[in-house]
């Protein structure tokens, strides 16, 4: 037998394809000091005893109580840091409007780095204390503020993909909030990626700079191109946001006479390492560069009721081969949770399904085959997500880290309607998949870790 | 100056109308024995020293901490109290196999008094935790489990209107679970009124009895007739589900050759003290009559969005004169929360707003004019809901019941997103809509009484 950092023992809940679930019922986790997990041993295996005989009792073994389950940790691939501190407001709006009176304001701010700390601070631990164990983060323009988003994940333990965001173009931002010009944001880019990848060397979780252009609207060619060129110099991840609403899927047409997949394309910022955010609009031609270049999509259904004026298709994408996770878009998504958003997915896939105008005959209302699963929505939230970052997370499976979020469903204050002692764990998981809230979630561990508890 | 039972004193948030709030910044609210508001005092008042000077210190005078406010209590307008025990499972499969396969079988074992107590107290329990101050219940057809429900809100002190269910037609109903006969149906439901009526004379907060013929596909023509009939006798509160679904609604158009409304209507059982679940698919003349007879929609968003097919136009309907409030539809609708169904509600209207499928041209995607704001999803989940049932309830305001919940935004283990001391009251409403969750409902009180506390 080796030797081992930790065992946990329980029951873990994993995908085991993007539509069926997998539960590993009391099974031994045995994690290494890398924070991976080396062996996973069934109650029927010989080994299982020989484990539990050399470890059970000492402090590095952990057993979960009656009542309690694992979840792999979820992957947010699609946050704005700075906009929690707007989470929840101002969304009866169109998204010119908010990005113009609400939100650049707002990032604005960031160039003060006291309120940056204070706000990356909490959003940081909002997201970890809501079973976020990986998120792909947009800071703002401000460098050092970026910086510090970055040093605040490695320190509280949360595996964080940071952009400093990218803005340079005069006519697409306001004076108050943009990057000085082409060649300033350039630079500091350049230099922020340097830095963090300099802090990457001694975080065990990991943290990634990330090349950010806002989104076309917000950036210069020149400046699209040069962020390109940085992303295959220093093989960074990128992201952005790409076709989300009318207004901004027509604006890169007007401007490009082609859709926003393939001029992203142009500048280098569709590859494996890129995450694009929302993408409602994209065309087959789109979908089918998506899947060739390995761009991912960050689907992110509670911001796209707000914002995006359309259900993405994410059934039809993800069979055409297209890597998808869930974002909640923090602020445009008023929730840190991904399991609002996982809620949310399974409801706008049914929207989209069914059709949402009444007064339409039933067989014309709606895209048929569109509706998506719990099972599939919590396979975004976690496999899927992981499998869009390229990192060996978001399963409970050897070989993969140990991020898991530890789920009570037996909370005195709130305890699950679970009301028979034997009751199918398939039912327990779509249980603990609608009804769990943040006080659920008692423990959270990254790379073996453990970074939140209550 | 009066005597007064108990004192208030911090900030509310109240409907002023439909789509405005009304915020009482740091009013004095002065309750009297029956738990109702007979005085609210704004700090300008001349009046406002007096009081504290009579009641500050004393046991009976209760003031907020910073960071915590009081809303209105919610009133949820459709609750399967038994389906509790499913909540969350069985979401993936359309209405008519969703009952014959779960949701029968499951309110079948209500039968069970000992079966029927545990998930029974359950949730109310957990509505009460939620801010659920007055809920509307559809029980079983069990009359004694129906009248344990009854029991139960009275005892834990909220403010319940309970129906035992009617499903007296051998055709529409498995017979493992239904009425044994049309007669014994009409005869149990009328001790049952009765019993209700009994216990509600020592019941402060209020206990009502509700004719509740499960919907049309349930029930036999006489059975519906006599429920009518035993409507207008005891003048009892009506409640069933109309028009929710395509199958639902043809089935009552192939059978009565009219629409859910009219049918229902013939049968006496559209009154001012009526309230029916869903209604998608009324039209202009259902609508009509509905504003004709004062009978109330229970607008369930979360439900709607996996069994309804559509999204039922409210903001149209309320423009039209029928008063509309919220329900969480457990287990159609996953959550016990009305703060879930206020933003779906929000949501779901904008879904209609701006349609669903992204290869339909903007122009033609959705239905102009149907998004409602958080401040209109409010006022239906509080002062709509106490509309809906003629009760003085839903609405921080003299004459009405202290029914209120208290929200704390600076919840160690969760605070909101509030970095500035001095944000405007309109945002903080905001971000207690979209962010509030159990663990922040602080305390709940009904009639005067508190309910609730962590
Ligand atoms: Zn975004
Ligand atoms: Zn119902």
């Amino acid at each position: 037998m080796k030797n081992y950092k930790q065992i946990f023992q329980g029951t873990a809940f994993t995908s085991k394809s993007p539509k069926e679930i997998e539960i590993l019922k009391n099974h031994l986790f045995c994690i290494n000091t890398d924070g991976i997990i080396k062996n996973i041993v069934a109650p029927h295996d010989a080994e299982y005893q020989t484990i539990l005989d050399a470890y059970q009792g000492k402090p590095n073994f952990h057993s979960l109580e009656e009542g309690q389950y694992f979840l792999p940790g979820f992957v947010d691939l699609h946050v704005h840091a700075p906009q929690w501190a707007q989470s929840g407001t101002a969304l009866d709006i169109p998204l010119y409007d908010w990005l113009h009176t609400y939100t650049f304001p707002l990032e604005s701010k960031f160039s003060d780095l006291d309120f940056a700390k204070e706000v990356y601070d909490d959003v940081v631990s909002t997201l970890l204390a809501n079973g976020t164990t990986t998120a792909l983060y947009f800071a703002t323009v401000h460098k050092e503020a970026s910086i510090l988003l970055a040093e605040i994940c490695a320190s509280k333990g949360q595996r964080g993909l940071v952009g400093k965001v990218v803005m340079d173009d005069p006519e697409g931002n306001p004076e108050i909030y943009r990057d000085a010009n082409t060649e300033t944001a350039l630079a500091d880019t350049e230099e922020f990626i340097i830095a963090v990848q300099e802090l990457a060397k001694t975080t065990k979780q990991g943290v990634y700079p990330v090349v950010t252009p806002r989104f076309i609207p917000s950036c210069t060619d020149e400046g699209l191109k040069g962020l390109g060129e940085l992303a295959a110099k220093y093989d960074t991840y990128v992201q952005s946001h790409c076709s989300e609403s009318d207004w901004a899927h027509g604006y890169v047409q007007d401007r490009f006479n082609k859709n926003d997949a393939f001029a992203l394309n142009d500048f280098g910022l569709l590859r494996d390492k890129s995450v694009m955010a929302h993408c409602n609009f994209l065309d087959n031609d789109d979908v089918e560069l998506f899947a060739e270049t390995g761009t991912a999509i960050a689907h992110c259904p509670v911001s796209n009721a707000y914002f995006a004026n359309s259900v993405i298709p994410v059934k039809e994408f993800h069979s055409k081969g297209v890597e998808i996770g869930l974002g909640s878009d923090i602020s445009g998504g008023f929730s840190p949770s991904l399991f609002d958003n996982i809620r949310q997915a399974v409801i706008s896939s049914r929207m989209l399904e069914d059709g949402v105008n009444p007064s339409i005959p039933a067989e014309n209302r709606g895209v048929p085959d569109s509706r998506i699963t719990v099972n599939e929505a919590f396979y975004l939230a976690t496999a899927g997500g992981g499998e869009s970052l390229s990192l060996p997370i978001g399963r409970i499976e050897e070989n993969y880290v140990w991020d898991v979020q530890v789920i009570d469903t037996k909370l005195p204050t709130a305890r699950l309607p679970i009301f028979n002692e034997n009751e199918d764990l398939h039912d327990v998981f779509q249980k603990m998949m609608y009804l769990v809230r943040p006080e659920h979630i008692r423990e959270v561990w990254v790379q073996g870790e453990k970074v939140h508890t209550r």
